[in-house]
């Protein structure tokens, strides 16, 4: 007798949902695509020489180590590296408040590992990071929106849906991802002091943190969070969860990612990875180390950010010379990502088939709404291809816009 | 005010325990300390050299694709050779029965995700592999168990338990981690014909089965189930979750395992690795494949083989020489571990302070048992040490079995 798979699956696979950008991913890897729609930083200026030296360095002189089990909590230089990077900006972090994950994409599934029972509430943006409903629906959360305008998370609106039942808060205050918008300073302020106020934790998603084109560097909430202390403290013991990652400063197959939480925590995470993961690649580790540890990482970042800044202003200018009247778009500081609106009616999960028919793909708005929302945007990245390509790709894509408004 | 994090966790964080084995690696690491404890590879055999030439190969002719995100399902060249070696055996798999997982833990949690809801029973073998149980408690698992002898699971005893209300059977067939026994043949077949009978899944983890020192090699569960089926089938659709690694003959720092299963199993747990972690390490797998690929890989196996073998051989030898009367021990035919079982009335749990006087650790046997079992039991691996450190070793732990019979 077979096994009738379908009869044995636990119900919260009900809740599992395949991610519409990694099956697009798929669709848009016919070369005559130009592809908006992936999150893929710039492969061009990948490091690739300096982690052939790195890797080589660490063969070298410390081979056994780089290639055997190793610590769930992460490797010891790495964990201090990081905290050290962060105290830089005040705070003050030991490495017992820092776990090396597999991504950023594995502290969300943790954090509602640890914390999600079904039904719990969570408050995002709206709209929010498709991955992070992926990793929590499977928990059976429930979510509380708050909207998005120019300057980030609408925080009048956030005071009135705001109580103690919300499990936790997620906010991506920097170069949001779908949005592209950023958190005002004055509006961080408010959102950490709420969360004191009703003593709900946020969870700080900030991937793209470092990649700021213009503007001012703001603090971040878990920076912002540690001066409502007691300033006598020695270890990170606040309401803020931050997460972030290497895959946008050095390079995403590594899949090496961190959070910052009070040690408690951490330690709750360290077991939820035990059993998920045993540990992250000792060897990627080693390699993020030896990469982030040197000076040249200062200016590979600035690099970074000079390429992204000018393809979003090839992505701003196309839209300023093609896009019909009636379409909008978001103007980001920094990151990956930017987020088009289009005429009302204009619904960008049908037109898709369109795109692809210009040879254009982006991600239909719709997947970045927890409860639902309109269905005229879309999510554009600006990272992954040249100025000249996105100028092409903009006309064809005003080209799919104009015949939808016919 | 400040999030009390003690009441926002999930009711699944009462089901997460600290692994034993985990939290004893940071107790033995001491270097004085001769630890049988951890289920380490012996890292000085790793292929340090061909690691280094293989990432420069990779780098140099590939490294904008080797850094970059990569498709969840894996690397498509590695999944092709994981299904073309296991055709070898007969077995009809394509790359769409293969995923590519952060080593066989992974595969672990994604199995207790798709399949178990809070009280679902699973049946194992008594003892089994701890991290399982870690990667199931968190899900609500219970159990079912059933006995070993030393030709593996009694057979006699699964057909007493088993029922069509188990979700799955999980079997260690090769070297027993714990245990350090193998399956017969004979039991292997009435093993498959009973899942199918009851329609009950039978998940494989074979970790070690390439690392045999003498003996026949014995068809895997998932060759014998495959047996069963229509012989026109394409691709492997039988009753059978089979799961292995490149950690054990390559190097576990890597972390790239993989799992074997029915399409539409894969494809459920695509989606559970898209919320997960996304994708395992680009990197590390091209560099498996690399590896995985070269001609090279056989005499490095057969080498480790014969290492091993020599390592057990000392363990062996060393108890007939030290251990007193009442002790006994599996012989194991492959692998990295062994089981031992002191007199009654040795607690392996409450002796482990005066091991470590002793300066010698293993893994208390307790852990091992899903529903609790004898207390004088413990694993020992031998993979980790050469023969005269084992030797000493098993000489110190002797020195504790005499203290505690006196």
């Amino acid at each position: 007798m077979q096994t009738s798979w379908d009869h044995r699956y636990a119900h919260r696979t009900t809740g599992m949902t395949s991610s519409a950008i990694r099956e697009l991913l798929k669709v848009t890897a016919q070369p005559d695509i130009i592809s908006f729609g992936g999150g893929f930083p710039a492969a061009e200026l990948f490091p690739i020489e300096q982690v052939k030296a790195a890797c080589d360095k660490i063969l070298t002189e410390n081979g056994a180590k780089a290639l055997q089990y190793s610590q769930t909590e992460g490797y010891a230089p790495l964990r201090e590296l990081i905290a050290q990077n962060v105290c830089k900006y005040g705070i003050k972090v030991t490495p017992d408040n820092v776990l090396i994950t597999t991504g950023s994409q594995q502290t969300l599934d943790f954090l509602g590992r640890i914390f999600v029972n079904r039904g719990d509430r969570i408050l995002t943006e709206c709209p929010t990071y498709l991955g992070a409903l992926q990793a929590w629906n499977v928990y059976g959360a429930e979510y509380e929106t708050v909207d998005l305008d120019d300057d980030g998370m609408k925080i009048d609106m956030l005071e009135q849906v705001i109580n103690t039942n919300i499990k936790f808060m997620y906010v991506l205050p920097n170069f949001h991802n779908p949005a592209g918008v950023t958190l005002s300073l004055e509006r961080r302020r408010r959102l950490v002091e709420l969360a004191d106020h009703y003593g709900v934790p946020i969870v700080e998603d900030d991937p793209y943190g470092q990649l700021r084109f213009e503007g001012e560097h703001l603090p971040t909430l878990v920076d912002l969070d540690d001066e409502l202390r007691d300033p006598d403290h020695v270890s990170y013991r606040g309401n803020v969860i931050y997460t972030s990652t290497y895959s946008k400063i050095l390079a995403p197959g590594l899949r090496i990612g961190w959070v910052i939480a009070p040690e408690e925590v951490i330690r709750k995470m360290v077991m939820a990875k035990q059993g998920a993961d045993l540990q992250s690649s000792t060897f990627d580790q080693f390699l993020a180390y030896e990469l982030a540890s040197s000076d040249w990482l200062k200016d590979h970042i600035a690099n970074i950010r000079k390429v992204y800044r000018e393809r979003r202003d090839a992505m701003l200018q196309a839209f300023e010379d093609f896009m019909p009247e009636g379409t909008t778009w978001t103007r980001p500081q920094g990151g990956l990502f930017l987020w088009l609106t289009l005429p009302e009616g204009c619904n960008t999960l049908e037109l898709f088939p369109i795109a692809i028919e210009e040879k254009v793909a982006y991600v239909p708005g719709a997947s970045f709404y927890p409860k639902g929302g309109p269905s005229n945007t879309m999510r554009l990245n600006f990272s992954a291809c040249n100025p000249e390509t996105i100028r092409i790709g903009v006309e064809r894509l005003s080209r799919m816009v104009k015949r939808c408004m016919k």
